[in-house]
C-alpha cells in the first residue's frame, strides 16, 4: 500500500500549525517548521517570504475559486445564487488537511494579534474577491459587496460547523457552506 | 479670539497622519512624529504603545459609542433600527478633524500592508462590539452579526462619502451614515 505523501508546500503549513499551536507564533522559528517539515529553509523561502505567510498560504487560491464559481453561475442567476456556486467551488477544494487544521488555526490565531491582523486582512481579500467577481455579473457596486460579505460570513461559518462536526464522516465542506449561506440569507430577510 | 489649541493626543495624530502621507508610513519615526506635535518622545509614550496605534487611536471609542447607541435604542426597534442609533451616537463625535483627515488617512492606509492588517482588524472589532450590542438586546446570534456587518458597510460607505463631499459645508457625518444604512438596507432586500 502506498502512503499518501503530500508536497513540502502542505508539509510546511501542517508543520507551523503545529508549532505555532504548541509553542506559539512567536516563539517559533522557520529553521523549526522547516525541519519538521523535513525541508532545508531554502525549501522553506521558495514556497513562503516569511512565517506569517503560512497561515494565509491558501489566501490567493481560495479568492480564484470563490471568483471563478461566481463567473461560472447560470447568468439569471441572482447574487445569493451566484455567491452559492463560489462557496461550492472552494469548498470542493477544501480537503481532510484543511479540516483537521482547522482548530489549531483558530487557536494559533486566538493566541496571537499579528494572526489576528494577517486573518483580518485576509477577510478583506476573500469579500473583494467575490464582490469584484459579482460587478463583473453586472451586479451594482453596493449590492456585490453586501451579498459578497454574507458569503464570507457563510464561509467562514461554514467552515467552522465543518471543523466543529469533524468525526468518522466523510462529508466535504460544501453542505455547511451551503447550510450556513441559506441561513444567513433567512436572517436577512427577517432583519428590518 | 482664542484660536482653538487641541490636546497633546489630537495632534500626535494629526502629525503622525500628516508625517504618514508625506514621507509613508515605514519612514517616519515615533521622534518625527512627536516633534511635529510640539510634545516630548515620552508624551508620545504615555499616549500610544507605538506608531501603529495612531492610526486606530479612536476605535476603542467609537466601539463604544457604536455599542452605546445601539444599547439606548428603543426596546421594540428592530436590530436595523438598532443599529442606526449606535450610527447617530457615533456621528455625532466625529467633528472637522476626523473629515480632515479622512482622505490623508486613506492614502497612508492604502500604501501599507501593515496598516491595512490593523485597520481591517479595527472593522473586526468594531462589527464584534455592535453584535454584541446586539445579542445583549437579545437579537439572535446569526442576525446579530449581519445587522453588524451592514452597520460596519454603512459607517465606513457614510464616512467615505462624507470626507468626498468635504466642501463648505458644516453637515456632520451623521446624514451620510443613516443614509448609507438605508441604501444597504434596500439593496439587502432585493437580494436573493
Amino acid at each position: 500500500m502506498v502512503r499518501w505523501e503530500p508536497g513540502a508546500r502542505e508539509r510546511l503549513v501542517v508543520a507551523a500549525v503545529d508549532l505555532f499551536f504548541e509553542h506559539g507564533y512567536d516563539a517559533t522559528t522557520v529553521a523549526q517548521i522547516a525541519e519538521r517539515a523535513s525541508v532545508t529553509k531554502s525549501t522553506f523561502f521558495r514556497h513562503f517570504s516569511d512565517k506569517r505567510e503560512l497561515l494565509v498560504a491558501g489566501q490567493a487560491t481560495l479568492s480564484r475559486l470563490l471568483a471563478e464559481g461566481i463567473s461560472a453561475a447560470s447568468p439569471d442567476a441572482t447574487p445569493l445564487a451566484a455567491v452559492a456556486e463560489g462557496l461550492r467551488r472552494a469548498s470542493r477544494e477544501m480537503g481532510p488537511v484543511s479540516r483537521k487544521l482547522g482548530s489549531r488555526i483558530k487557536a494559533a490565531v486566538a493566541a496571537s494579534t499579528e494572526l489576528q491582523e494577517r486573518d483580518a486582512l485576509k477577510s478583506v481579500g476573500l469579500a473583494a474577491a467575490m464582490a469584484d467577481a459579482l460587478a463583473t455579473r453586472g451586479v451594482p457596486a453596493l449590492a456585490a459587496r453586501v451579498a459578497a460579505e454574507l458569503g464570507l460570513l457563510a464561509f467562514k461559518q461554514g467552515y467552522a460547523s465543518w471543523v466543529e462536526a469533524d468525526g468518522a464522516d466523510d462529508i466535504g465542506l460544501e453542505p455547511y457552506a451551503l447550510a450556513a449561506l441559506d441561513e444567513l440569507r433567512s436572517v436577512t430577510r427577517a432583519l428590518s
